[in-house]
Parts: C-alpha cells; structure tokens; sequence
C-alpha cells in the first residue's frame, strides 16, 4: 500500500462549475469554519476527520455492516425521541427514512473517514449526524446545511452521545456479520460432512505425535473437521444474547446526561423490534460504557475458528504430501501449477492460503487485545480500531471458508489403497493384542515386527498361540477403526446424503 | 532461575545402607533395563522422564490440582473396570485406595517429572500409573516392581490411554481450579461493592479520553469494577459444563481401541458419581482427542479477567497520581516506602503488582494459543505447556485478586472535596444544557468558562436567560451523576451492606 | 469490508466489441487451457490465481514497494542471464526494458492477485514474469502470447525460482520503505527537538509511577521521545546490510538447480549495481531458503517503533489530561470538535491515532511470528502475508509519524505556569537534603510538607538548620532539572534551531 | 502450583531461643516500624515486600544472575563513591567485601521477594541495600541493623537510585546470561555440523511446500540448522555494546539529582572495570530512565532463536514420521516408550519438548511487549516482570539446546537409502531438463512420471532424444544436490572433523 493520501469523498463534488449554485456551502464547529462541498451530505466535522486521520488509505465506508448497523440504531433513536416527544412527528419522519436509505445501502460514498480515526467513534458519528441531517432536510424539501430546521447534534443525536450509540452499532454489525459466518461454516462443514461419507468405510491410520498409531477411517477423520465447525458456530450463536446487549441512553459516562430517563427503555425497545433481536439494555450503564468484554469474547471465537480452520488445512496439506515421498494419502484439488521453476508441481495452494488468513486472525486477537485494555477511566477512545481489526477478521474468515470448501475440500480425491496399507502395516495395531497376551508381550511383537519389516499380523501368527481366525479378528483394520465409529456416520441435516455414504471415491 | 539441573526425586532414595534391602529395584520398558530406587513408587518410565526432560526446574507435582484430578479419572477408571469385569474386585479395591490417597494429598512427593515433558502427557500418565501400581501393591501387601500381580499398564491403564485419561484429568484440574478463582472474583467484586457503597453519594468527574467530562459519583465508578468482575466468574461458570466433556473410552485416537464398548459410558458415570459434576461423553470421539478448543476459551476467560483487572489497577493508579500534582481524587494504601532516594514517596505498589500478573497472563494466552494451534494429524502433543501454562495462570490471577483486595482495595481513601471540585469545574457539565439551548449555544458557555476560569454555571448565569434556579438544578453534579445511577445501589447480596451506603470516608 | 469478490484487472479487457482482434487469446498450463483477455499483459498463471485467491479483497498492486522491487529483482537476472549468454541480448534487451517501465510506475493495473495467496509467492512470480514476457513481445513487435518468441518462465524466469526471486523483492522492498521510514523519523524527532528548544529552560515535575518525583525541564521531556526515534532509525538503518543478503541462483531450495553456478555472483553483482546497495550473496544458500530471520527482525525493529511513538502519544494524553481535572501540563492542538453530546469538549485524537497505528503494528508482529513460524522443510510458503503485513505495518508507521507530527507535535502549547508549579510543590523534592541531613530527616520533612499542605522549601526552613539561601539553592527546580540535563541541548543538525532555544512559548 | 503463600526467608531466623539474643530488632521507615528477625541480614523494606507481594510463589534469589549483577553494581557504585569522597574509604571497603561475597554467591538465601513485586525495582533494590549494609556492618564488627554507622539509603545507595541502578543490574543480567545461552547455541550448532558431515554425500529430497521437490543432501539440510544458530548466536552478541550503555548517576529521573555530576563516569568507569565490559554512560539520560527497547529487543532475539529451534524440532519431527507411513527419513534416538497403550510405540519427545519451550518464549515476548509498553511519564514500573520473563526465558532455551543436543542430535540415525530412493523417484527432478528441453516439455515428463508411477530417468529415455549418459548426468541427485554445496562442507572450528565427513551412518 502506498503512503500517499486521497481524500476521497471530497473531490468530485466541488466542482459545478457553470450551474449558478454555489459549489460550498459554510459550515462551523467549536473550532471555527470550513467550506463545505454544496452536494456533500457530510459536513464540517467529517471534513475535519478526513483531514485528520490520514493513516490506513481506507474509508468507514468499506465497513459495509458497521454503516447500516449505525444508521439502524439512529433510526431506533429516533423512533424513540419522537416517542417521547424529544423531536417532532416530522422531524423523525424524515430522519427514519434517510436511515432506512442507508440502511438498503444509499450514500454509501457519503462515509470517507479513516476506520483508524482517533475519538472514539466520534467521527463516524458525527459523519453519520450530518449525512442523516442533510438527507433529512433534503427530504424535507430544504437545502442541505439548514441545520436551523434540523440539526444534526440537537435533533439527529438527540439524547444520545457517540459514547453509547457506537458500541451499539458495533455490536449490532458484529451480529449482523456472524450470519454470513455461521452461514460459511455450515456450508464447508456440509463438504466435510460429504467427504466423509463417501468414506466411512475407507480405513487409514491414524498418527499421534506423528507416529503410526492405530487404525481408523477416512470418514472418521474428515467428519472431525465437521464437528470443529459445529462448535465454532455454536460458540459465534452463544455470543448473540450478550452482543444484543446495549447501552443506549447511558450517553457520555453511562449517567444518561442529555438524556430522558424513559429514552433508554424506548430507544432499546425500538431497536429490538426494528432488528428482530432480543435487544436489552446493559444491567450496569457506567461499567458498560467501558467495558470491552464481547469485542474480546469476539476475537476469542474467531481465534478458536482460525484454529480448527489452521487444523484442517495443516492436516490436510500433511496428507497430500508426497507425491512419492510423503504420507500420499489424499490428493487436494489441482488449482495451478506450483512452481515457475519445476515442471509439473502442483501445491496445496488453497490450505495454504487458509492459514495465512488465520494468522491474520491471530494478529487481530492481538491488536483486539491490545486496544480493548487500554481504555482509561470512563471511556476506552480505542473502539474505531477494535471494529474495525473484527470485521476485517470476521470478513477473512467467511472468504477463506467459501474459498476452502469451493476450490479444495469439495475436490479432494482420497488414496483408498494407501489408507488400508498404511492401517495394516502399523506396528502400533499390537495394541490391539493387549487384553489377550499383555502390554509386554505386545510390545514384543510389534518391535521384532518393525525390526524385520513384517506386520504385526504376520508375527503375531508366529509368537501368539492365539488361533489365526482370532488374530484376523483382533487385527482387523476397520473392526479396529468402527470401534466408536458411529458417531461419524450421524449427522443432523441432509438425510439424503447419507444414501451416499457406502459410495466411495477414486 | 538457574539452569543447572537435578533430578529430586531420584535423589535420597538409593541410600539404604546398613538394612539388607537393596538400594533399587530393576525395572524394564520397550528400551532396557534401568535401577529404580527401592522406595520409589514411581518406575521406570518416570525415571527415563526425569532423566529427558530438563528444562522447567519446576516438577508436575507443583501442579496439585492436575496430579489430585488425575488420581480421580484413574479412580472412575479402576471402577469402571471392575463394573465390566476387566480387573479383579481385588486389583481394583486397591487402586481406588491408592487414588483416594492421592486425591487427599498423599504421595505428593512422587511426581518429579517436568511439566515442559514431551509426549502428550505419557510421562505424567505413566508416572500416575507407577505410582498408583505400587501403593496399591504395597497395600496388597506385596513388594514394589511386582508387576505381574498388579501392572501400570494392564491393570492400572486399563481401557485407556494418555490421549484420553490425560485432557480428562486436565479438564477436571481446570474445574477445581475454577472454583477458588471464583471465590476470589466474588470477594474482590465485594471490596468494591463496600467501597461503592461508602462513595455512593460522593461526587467526582467522569473523564473520557483523560479530558473532563460530566459528573459521576465514585460510587458509580467503584461500582464497575464491581461489574466487570460478575461477568468474569460468570464467564468462568459457564465453561464448566463444557469442561465437563471428557472423553475416557475413546482410547489412543478416540476409536476406543483395548477399551470395551460400555466402558466409555461406565468410566463418564463413575466419574461423575465421585465428583458430583456433569460428567459427559464427547460426542464426537475423533475430534475430541485433538480438539484443545476449551483450553484457548479458559485462556480467553483468563485474558478477559486480566483485563479487568488491569483496568481497576491502572485507573486506581492514575486517580492516586499527584499527591499534586496529578488527579489526586484517591489515596491506594501506603504498604511500603516507594523510593530509595525520593524520601516519603508513597507508590502504588499493588496495582502495579495487579498489572504485572497481567502481562504475564497476556503471556500465558500466547504459549497457549501457540501450542492449541500445533497439533497434527490425530494428537496435540503439547497439552502439557498447555496445562502448566493455564494453571499457573490461574494461579497468578487467584493471588492477584486476593493480594489486590487485601492489600489495597480494602484500604483505599476517597478524597471528597476533590472530586467535588472536579465535577463542578468541568466546563462539559455544559450539555446540561443541551436540551434547553442547543448544542451550539452550550458550546459558547463552556468555551467562555475555559477561557475565563469560570465554572460553567457562573457564565451560563450571564449569557442565558435561565432562572438561577433552574440553572442550579441542571448543572447539580448530585443530579447529573445520578440519573440512571440507581443500578449503582443495588446489589444481589449482603443486605446488610447496604445500610452503610450513607456513609463517607476520608 | 464487504465480502463480495471481485476479479478487477480481468474486466475491462475482454470487451474489444467491433475490432476484428478476438477478445481473447488461449492459454495453457500443466492443469489445461483458459482464455485470457486479449488485452492483459498477465497470462494464464495469473488468471488462475485471482480465481483461486478471494480472500482479502487487495490486490499486489496496492503493494507497489514489491513490484517494483521485484521488476528490479528480474531486471538483474535478465542482465545476469545475457552475460553467462542464457538468453540473447535481444531478449535481454526487451526483458530489462520492460522491467525498468515496471519500476517506474508502469503496467501497475496488471497485478491484481490477492497478498494474502497461497503458494509462497509462485503466482506474484507467475504474474511478473507473464507481465514482463508479454511486454517485452509487444516492445520485440510481436503479439501477446507468443511465447514461442519470449517465455515467461524459460527466458524472463530463467535461472531463477520464486524461492529465491520473491525474498529478494521482499527484501529489497523492505529496503525501499525503510527510506521513507527514516525520513518520517528524522522529521518528528526534528519537530521534538523544535518543541524541546523552545522549553529548555520551562521546569515542570518529573513523575516516577505517577507520583510526583523531582523537577525536569519540558526540553528534557520532549528530548526524550526525540532520543527514541533516533534509536529507531538506527535500529532500522542496521537492518540494511543483513536485507542484502539475497539468495538469487540459489532457485527452488538452495542447491541451484537450473541456474549455471556462475549466475549467483553475476546476479547479485547486477542487482547491486542496479540499486546501488551493498547487496551480498546469503552464506547458507540451503538456509536462506527457509530462514525468516530478516522478517521477524523487520517486525521487531516496528514493533520497538511502535512503542516509542505509543509512549509519546500516550505521554502527551496524559500531560494534555484536563483542562481543571488532570495534568494540564500542556495542550495539543484542536483538531475537531470532540464530541457529540459534551459541547466544547477537545480531545487529544491525533495522540489516540497513533496508538491504534501502534496496536495494529502490535497484531501485525504477531501474523509475522506466526508466519515465520510455520515453514516446513525446505521453503515456508507463508511468505506472502509476511511482506503483506510488513509492508502495511511501515506505510502505516510512515502515515502515523506524518499526522503526528504535522497535527500534534508541531502545535503542542506548553503550560509553563502549570510546570513550574508542579515541581516547586513536590514532596520528592526533599531528595535533594539528602546529603545534608540525610534519608531520614528528608523523608520526615516531605511527610510534614505533603500533610501540612506547604512546601517543602517552607518545612524545611523550620526544621533545618541550613541557611535559607543554601535550601534556596538545593531546592531550585532549575538547578535540580539541569544537572546532567546539557545533552538535551546538544543537537546534531539544523544549528540554527539552536538560536530558538531561549524561546518560551504561551 | 498452588496458590499458598510462605515467607520463606522470614521463617527460621526468628528462632532464637535460649541464647540472650533478643530474635528481633525493632526497623523503622516511613510508614512505621517492624520487628524484623534479629537473624536477617535483609531490613524492614525486604519485609514489607515480602508480606505485599504474593503472587509468584518464587524469590528473587532464584534469579541469581540478577543477585549477582545487582552486587556487582553496588560494589561499582560504592567505589565511585569512595572514590569522589562520597562515604568514607572504611565503609566503601566494607561496601565492596560485601558486594563480592554476593557475587560469589554468599548471601543467596537473604533475597525473598517475589520477582513480580510492584514498585519498578525498588523493593529488590532496598533488600540489595539492606543485606549489604547489615554484611558490611557485620565486617566492621557492628550489630545488624545499626545504620547510624552504615546506612542501607545515605550510603549503599548514595548517589543512586532504583531508576539507574536497577535498569544496569538487569542489563548486566542479561550479558552474563548471554554467556552461556551463546555457548549453549554453538554447541547445538556444532552437533549439527558433525551430523551435517556424516552425511555429506547422502542424497535426499528436499520438499517445498510439503511436496516433493529436487536432490538435496541430509549433510546440507542439518548445515542450514547449525547457519541458523549462528545468526542467533551473532545476534546475541551484537545485543551486548548496547546492554552495556547503563544510567548510572541519573538517579531518580535522569537528572542526576542526588549525585555528583561526577559520578557518572566515576561509577561507569569503576564497572567497566570490575566486569571488563565495555560499559558506556547513556547518551541521553532521561531517555535512558524510560527506554525498554533493550528489553524488547532481547526478547526479539531470543524469539528469532526460538524460532530456529522450533523449525529444527519440526523438521526432524517431520522427518522422524513413520516407522512406516511417514516419510521415514531418520530416527531420533529413543527416550522412552511412547505410549502407555500402544506396545513399542516411540515418540519424538525431545523435540516436542523443544517445541513446547519455544512456546513459553513466545509467551514471554508477549508479557515483555506489554510490560515494556505500558511505561508512564518518567519511568517504566513494570520492569521487574520484565527482567524475570526475560531471565526464565534465556534460561529455558541453554535448557532447551542442552537436551535437544545430547539427547536427540547427538543420537540421529539417518535412513540413507530411503533418502536417495526418494530423490530419484521425484518429480520435480524434470527441472533439470528445463534448459535443454524447455519448462512445458520437462512438465508433460513429470507428469507422465506421476501417472505412470515411473521415474523422470526412465520417461525421459523415451520421450526426448538426449542421449543416456546425458540424461545420467542431468538427473544424478548427487550432483544436483551439490550445485551450491560446498558452503555445507565448509566449517570455521574444529577441522579434524572434517575428515570424518566421508563416513557415514547407519
């Protein structure tokens, strides 16, 4: 990325040049005034903040969900001050439906600010303020400015501070994003859930610590991929209830200055029917204000994604190694040649990016971590950059998810011959001897068996007097691999699919 | 710590000079044959262990609850295995003795093994194994090293692995340490409920990123420290039942090899019945043998307490700063001189001291989070960084809280004219006035009291036409701190504290 | 950020409606054919990894740090390769032409592969050479996709690898943001020292863990966060030489393959000449392959950065803290209206940027870690989200020490009544009877200052025997700030600044 | 470890019964007075921190590098003193007796504070003054505690405070600890080396991104990990010019407030003596009392080491895969059975225990950039935590290399044929023919080779017109291995064992 700066949202609405309209329009704030472009919705304070905040080349607008999420919670706060008689009847009329613009996604150019802009949030509140307010006025057949008619602090921010309506909007995008997540882990753990039962009754060997352990199946293996997804979703569903958490009317320090003591109950009501969540407002107002916990909570659930992701991928990229002088046991899907160099390599290019996607994750954990403790007293002022590092994080993980699924788990081809000789020739399948001749006696076999480069069963035959009817049964691979094996083959969803699951593939 | 090495247990058991007993037993494994010192209950596998892995200085059996929790799964095992008929009411009458020593804090002295060990586990599992062997062949009236009638492996482990025996006992570790770190939340959420309470109608100024804003009562601010801490233990509550998933019967790599099929069921009951928590199965045995998700969820609940530790400790650190030249609105205990130079300077030393347990538990999340993530194939051989790392974290935070309480929270001193003055200077108290003026007219008034050095009702009587009355009851700091502050006062338990809510310090 | 793809650079370029040329041109790899838009300079390789990779939402154009260093990197091989007579000296010709266009801003729309790809960099490879290969066909006269004419891999990629290729671009990128790196260090610290000069002679009180300590001067404390940057450039100028180290001819993992043995030298010698930087062959060429060392030393040298310029920040908050309730020491310059609710109220929010910069750095070491952490055997193919996040860590630290300097530092207003203030009424200053009346007469006379309410001057001229104008002279914060203070002074450029020393601001 | 306290030093020194002794002085400070045990050479500060600070569990006295160096700079500091006529040639002399017993280790049980102690140092400061004083007082034949005499503060600590001594005690720490950890590193290196050598001529595959790829020798691949230590090693050196800048004589703030301005050089001077470092006087005094960056840049360090021994221990756990469905290149020595179910089974204990302590640094660097990162105004509180992490984590990795070398390197069994089976059966091998052949000609050989399960040689006889010996020569993994190889067989020490390298193992 280039250290060069634009600003944006500024450029392209100055000139009109040649209409008789004015190309600025005046605007001040406590600092002094600024010339405004006529046809900006945005006003002094967000040219302020585009001036300021020079640091990431991004704008809030690439946060699709924090906007809309922002606007529905104005729209909430509207509701209720007209409720309470705080604005007038028309005055909330008009701010309701600039936010339901915004909310189906109008003026999405209108939001320039840097995503790293210090204050707290300030920012993209005031930027939300006034592109609100001059849409409003326009809908009310005034020019845009004309904050005499409607202001965007006195009216649009009415009895509300960045201070409790920002979290709000965090909240509410967060939830609005883990949808589309719990969405993209159902959908590869579905993949994942098909792989396997195309084969649950391959068998292969399981490894511990790298080493040849004992039997088990293809279908055992994949279907653990699957139930790693079901409790990240799960744990992403868990964190809803307290995300829906909020803390409107608290405004500046969680006091309710500026506030009607009745606003908390009806901006919170508002907002839970306008969203259809179960939305309540936090049980301590003063705590909540700089609490930080579920922005934490988050980053933690995403970090326990990446790792189940980084799991599958690793383990993944470990099987397909080879082609000759690797483990060999399943093919990922060619996706591009792999080298410039050697003719014919292809690498597990998808798995791999996975993981850098996860590590990026971790990375977030950290900078989540980071700012989240360094709030001070009643405020922590470093909410933009939490927000902003979720969801970019929660946005990774459902492109690396849809990429995983579509372009490499759906494709992959298992090496059913190599499972079954790699199951057989274990020498740690002896384990299964134990409750017959002991775990010394065992040990005896499967160390003169790897000496002599033979298998447990053929040596068995030889220093057990155990009938060879009985060690065929004992030492059977997938006896030995169906043992708790059931649970693989149950799934919730899709009973159809289990009409595949005697298929088998390659 | 230095880093030469000893192995302590091995030591002061090979001499027996004088008796007729031999100094050591011979014992074999899969490798040779070694001397163990005659009155060691642990064997040949722990000796080989201590020998290996040398690098902690700390030995597992500082790690109390994880040998005590262990000693249980094996109990539940040895009972599950009598039930099914795999040991003898004999053998198994012993065991459950040996364990039930263990449990109460027998034989602390025979774990010497490195918690840093390699292998997953197997050292501190076969260690647990030896030493449950002999004391249960001691009981049985028979030597030590008498493995044919009593056998680590075959009797003691039997129906089981590391990989199974090992998360269950690190799980239940986790469970029993949970609960005094509860109890420390609860009686540090109590010092600040009592000082709360003592402050509740004491003003002070609330600061949003470090600038004044609007009033508060330090009540309120004690109040969310308060806060923060229920949502702690709440959080710590609800990763028990989780935690109550183990996995016995799953065996090596969760198939349940060398185990009977009920016995996955009969080892979960028993252990349930011997603990009294709610014990279940995995549902998905594969996957929960590598699955270290509830470990990264500990050490997230572990990082979010941190952080509200951190959060109390760096704002009583910073409403402690001057004793003038700071904020100056609190005084931490004096516990000890804070300079070698500087006479009579007091420092807050226990914040700081909070703050460090923080940073290392910061650490602790990271050796976790890296380790979680290193697994391979169908095994996480790296559980034991893990455990230690989780442990002592606990630990940390559980002596932390307790230290911070006693020694600070408990003895702080409120400065209440100064908090007083604070609020009624802050030129923010401005937006009182929103509602009747404007923001905009608002804005002039705390502007004109910055730059005059007057309080904002002072200008606001020149420049507004608001009856002195009504001015003096919108800029009430009492008022303003108090309106949504009701929460403050109410608390679930200790009735009787709250009749000690009229009361003032300092 | 949203997470619908886009592939950007393919668009555009297929519609060539009504021209007789087709709109597309067929290409093959070691996986089959797909049409390329006639009018792309990239190929086939490149095609299939903007479909396979969809995770970030960038494009390696946005990195035009790596680009162009790596167009400089293929330049020298091309030069290499026509001395050792590897391809013609037309090929050469046309190849290092294109190059050269690259470097210097050109074609820079034809790089649209994700960062965050896998394969260790073998697609920004892919995509460079087609790039270059189709250009220089086009410079030769000849149509795209004649590679008969000109391959992308056997001329433009001939002797090399991505293995050995793509570090040497990262290196050399790195090298290239450290310049502009440099400079926005050297240019705060400038803006420190200017702030320093103008208080050298200001007194204001030191603190040690918050609490008043002994005087300084402003100059003194500013000085200071210049010192830091001063540390950090030379940390980052030190980087150079080991970033020079380039593995050229080493190919796919160090033993050379495909490259004639006399290409190493021949190679490196070019790129030298061609950047004029001292640049070295890697000793170890087998482990230069996979070290990451130079990675995780960049990552390290911004995260010490990062910490100096969050200490500065974070110092100024504090200072700035206030107006009435806090330190007041200083004001930072209003930027814009710091809240929506509280009118009037400023807030330090370029000082609040910068930490967030600091935090994202912070999360940006802990992907690099990871990173660099998970090579396997002979390559780690992670490489790409390490020059990703390192290049994105330095613009981000570039933009960060911009905005702090141009919109904080340069308008600090020092409060110098305040700071004089402060120091004459520390307790700690008794520190300086020390050696007169010793530690413990000092500490009684501080303790009898700080209850009293007085100084320490006026205690100690009652319960001393010293004459006043000795306590006079051991109790001047003057004297006491400058005793070893004279390398505050001491600045190595710009004398002139020097002149403005004895300069007071407000 | 459990979350009792004791106050280890505290016990046994009170008992004195049945002499005239009393068991207790009475020790006063500014809080007031303490019986301390009459036995103890530590005073009423070490006793306060010991009853404050309970969290750890462990003492100072575990940190002997750290006792050790602290003497060493209270003796420096002493003759500094002498030396300006500071304190009196009688008391300097018995000053420094006392510092050089603690150096060589007397004294080590009278250091009980827990290394997490809050107050930035100042409490191991006072115990180091405290002993000193009372072991002085004790060598001129004086009572404990008579500090009319010899005082711990007014002259022990003259000229001094915790801010610059302290910081200088860690440095100096940290050199001394670098010693070993170096040694530790070329000792590890140099059995790298001599596996390197034994297996010189030993052909194997190298693997990129987990896939086959070209020839490599196991001679080459061991040498990459002795270069890596290397660089560690001389990264660790380069450290030590800049741990030896220290602050003394900048006392409290970096003014040098208390100390004659001459006593800066004097006591840099003395230390530089008594050590035979180069010690320096920090450019920029009042810089120097906040900077961490020397912490964090050691804990950047020893994160890169661990990072080189995580990547050893992986490969070779890669490596070690197997006995038979893996890839079986080598066995580490076995240490102990693997399994307690699995009869025979090795593991790779040794290097997952590298692993795990390559973990805790990683967390250590964490809980070093937080503490190193949350220093405030004029001094850093924070850096006992730091100095201890720091400490544990150098200590861990001389643990770490000591065990991986002799009880895994040292014992490396390389499976040489199964190396060259899986050269000569790669794919990639086809990369050799890429400039006689052309990339796309040599792909559809590989390709044709994988299909076919045949080699590159014997598709190549068939489908190019290269004749055999040509052939022979181009796909003869010895020479393609050693294109760039020599750098493997050139060593800088030992040259004798240079002559063993034609051997080979197993």
């Amino acid at each position: 990325m280039t250290h060069e700066h634009t600003i944006p949202a500024a450029e392209g609405h100055t000139a009109d040049h040649g209409s008789g309209m004015p190309a600025t329009r005046l605007e001040h704030d406590c600092i002094g005034q600024l010339e405004v472009p006529a046809t900006a919705y945005w006003g002094i304070h967000t040219l302020r903040a585009v001036g300021n905040f020079t640091v990431s080349g991004m704008h809030d607008a690439q946060h699709t969900q924090l906007i809309r999420a922002y606007a529905t919670v104005k729209r909430a706060c509207a509701q209720a001050n007209e409720e309470l008689g705080i604005i007038t009847a028309d005055k909330a009329h008009h701010i309701v439906t600039a936010c339901l613009e915004i909310e189906g996604g109008a003026l999405s150019d209108q939001f320039p600010i840097d995503p790293l802009q210090g204050g707290a949030g300030t920012s993209t509140n005031m930027n939300m303020n006034e592109v609100i307010a001059n849409r409003a006025l326009e809908l009310a057949g005034r020019p845009r400015g004309d904050y005499a008619a409607l202001h965007p602090n006195d009216d649009v921010n009415a009895s509300q501070s960045t201070n409790d309506t920002y979290p709000a909007a965090c909240h509410l995008a967060i939830i609005n994003e883990i949808h589309p997540l719990i969405i993209a882990c159902q959908r590869l753990a579905r993949s994942f859930h098909d792989l396997a039962d195309r084969h649950i009754h391959d068998v292969t060997i399981g490894r511990t610590q790298l080493q040849d352990a004992v039997p088990m199946t293809f279908g055992q293996e994949f279907h653990a991929f699957a139930s790693f997804l079901k409790s990240d979703w799960q744990a992403l569903e868990a964190l809803i209830p307290r995300l829906c958490q909020v803390n409107l009317g608290a405004t500046a320090i969680g006091t309710g200055i500026c506030a009607d003591l009745r606003f908390r109950n009806a901006a919170v009501g508002h907002l839970a029917v306008d969203t259809g969540l179960p939305m309540t407002a936090a049980p301590d107002p003063i705590a909540a204000v700089t609490d930080t916990s579920m922005f934490l909570e988050t980053a933690a659930a995403l970090k326990t994604l990446a790792m189940h992701l980084k799991k599958a991928a690793d383990d993944l990229r470990l099987l397909n190694s080879g082609p000759r002088a690797g483990f060999d046991e399943l093919d990922v899907p060619a996706r591009q040649a792999g080298s410039s160099i050697m003719p014919g390599k292809i690498n597990p290019v998808i798995p791999e990016c996975v993981d850098q996607c996860c590590f990026m994750v971790f990375g977030m954990d950290t900078t989540v971590t980071w700012a989240a403790n360094e709030g001070q007293l009643q405020l922590n002022a470093f909410e933009p950059v939490i927000i902003h590092s979720l969801l970019e994080g929660m946005t990774l993980m459902i492109n690396a998810m849809d990429m995983f699924r579509m372009r490499c788990v759906e494709g992959i081809t298992v090496h059913i011959a190599v499972g079954r000789d790699h199951a057989l020739r274990s020498p740690s399948i002896s384990a299964s001897l134990n409750a017959r001749i002991g775990y010394e006696h065992s040990m005896a076999i499967a160390q003169a068996a790897v000496e002599s480069g033979r298998t447990v069963r053929e040596v068995a035959g030889e220093r057990t007097d155990l009938p060879a009817a009985t060690l065929d049964e004992l030492l059977d691979p997938i006896t030995l691999s169906r043992r708790l094996g059931q649970t693989c083959r149950e799934r919730p969803t899709k009973p159809e699919a289990r009409q595949a699951a005697s298929r088998t593939a390659n």
